[in-house]
């Protein structure tokens, strides 16, 4: 059996437990603060912080892997059916290539964005740095303007076929969209994209999140939004 | 033929031409500023920028791969032998946690450290910012602390054999060194571990690059320093 050590609403857990789902692996999940040290996990592989996998078959856990390169490289090894990296060498790097640069584009909005949502709702009272939140909206319309030319060009971010790059970058905007920060009117292809990847069942779970401190929006879990 | 676009202080495109000569395979080199993009990559792939891997067979560039994950795993599926990352699928998941974890931790230290370096070399007459070089060398020593102790405990960063990982770091480290800004004396581990992978063949280049402004520090290429 696997155990996640994830935190529900970031981004790095989220594409995680989509890849898992994708391929049928079942797992028990702990919730764990990608910026606070797990003991468990520390005590196995230093420094590693959620989202990480553990294998608790035998006595002892053993560390599997750590973030969301490790995690999803492994679990493509191991499981390979279904793969989310395409065949073709050249179409594999293509999507690696952008399944990077999500993780990288988006840093800046999650350490942002999101950041800020979720101090706003865990510290009720605490009134938002409105300079965080413009800066973060501001980097988010350039990243959405990039995907959705990729997604009206190619149907899927890398190709023709769902990969990685879907997966990490449909991870990042269900997060942003748990508190409406996704302005799907102005991408329609993006949207269009997104409406497919949401109607999946391994993406159930992640519309199920419920943060105890702050509701989604309305359309957070609508298919046909 | 491969040609790979790079610049000779990124330390993204010297960990490409590392891992490019362990694997013995040949390429031409162009000069391509990681911050400016270049109308060949981009035309192939949009939003690619330094480093990219394009093959030159046949009568049309064509795209490989661009920015180190697509291009390192790249070349591990189709030159497999020397292997870059252990057999062992827990051991591969280490490495590929420790090449993430050099990446987004050094981002910091070549955001503030290097680019002001060169920077200060390349507009003589401006003065540093010395806020930034601050920062920058703070953050070094961090992460500087976290790879000795790995280099104590595994001789390699992510266990006994050399892997993508040491590489990542090597690379990184290499650029700030050309500058002196490594303090090697309070890292001995690290120190001699480098002095292991500074000798290999696969560096003769990386330790030949001069920048036209800048000259490297008297140690920069000794292999006994």
């Amino acid at each position: 059996m696997l155990r996640l050590y994830h935190w529900p609403l970031d981004p790095a857990g989220r594409m995680v437990r989509l890849v898992l789902a994708e391929k049928g692996e079942p797992f028990e999940a702990v919730s764990s603060r990608p910026w606070a040290p797990e003991l468990e996990i520390a005590s196995i592989a230093p420094g590693a912080v959620a989202p990480a996998l553990v294998s608790t078959h035998g006595t002892t856990p053993r560390f599997a892997a750590s973030g969301t390169r490790a995690i999803c490289e492994h679990l493509e090894e191991i499981r390979p059916v279904p793969s989310l990296l395409p065949d073709d060498p050249t179409e594999r790097a293509e999507a690696r290539r952008l399944w990077s640069w999500v993780e990288a584009g988006m840093e800046e909005v999650t350490d942002t964005l999101l950041s800020e949502r979720v101090i706003q709702w865990t510290h009720r009272g605490r009134q938002p740095d409105s300079e965080k939140l413009r800066r973060g909206a501001h980097a988010l319309r350039g990243r959405l303007t990039f995907l959705n030319a990729l997604a009206e060009q190619r149907g899927n971010l890398a190709g023709r076929h769902l990969s990685l790059a879907d997966f990490a970058a449909a991870a990042h905007l269900s997060a942003y969209d748990y508190f409406g920060d996704v302005q799907w009117e102005a991408v329609p292809d993006l949207k269009a994209w997104y409406m497919r990847i949401k109607s999946r069942p391994s993406f159930r779970p992640i519309l199920a999140d419920r943060l105890e401190a702050a509701r989604p929006v309305s359309y957070y879990a609508e298919l046909d939004f």
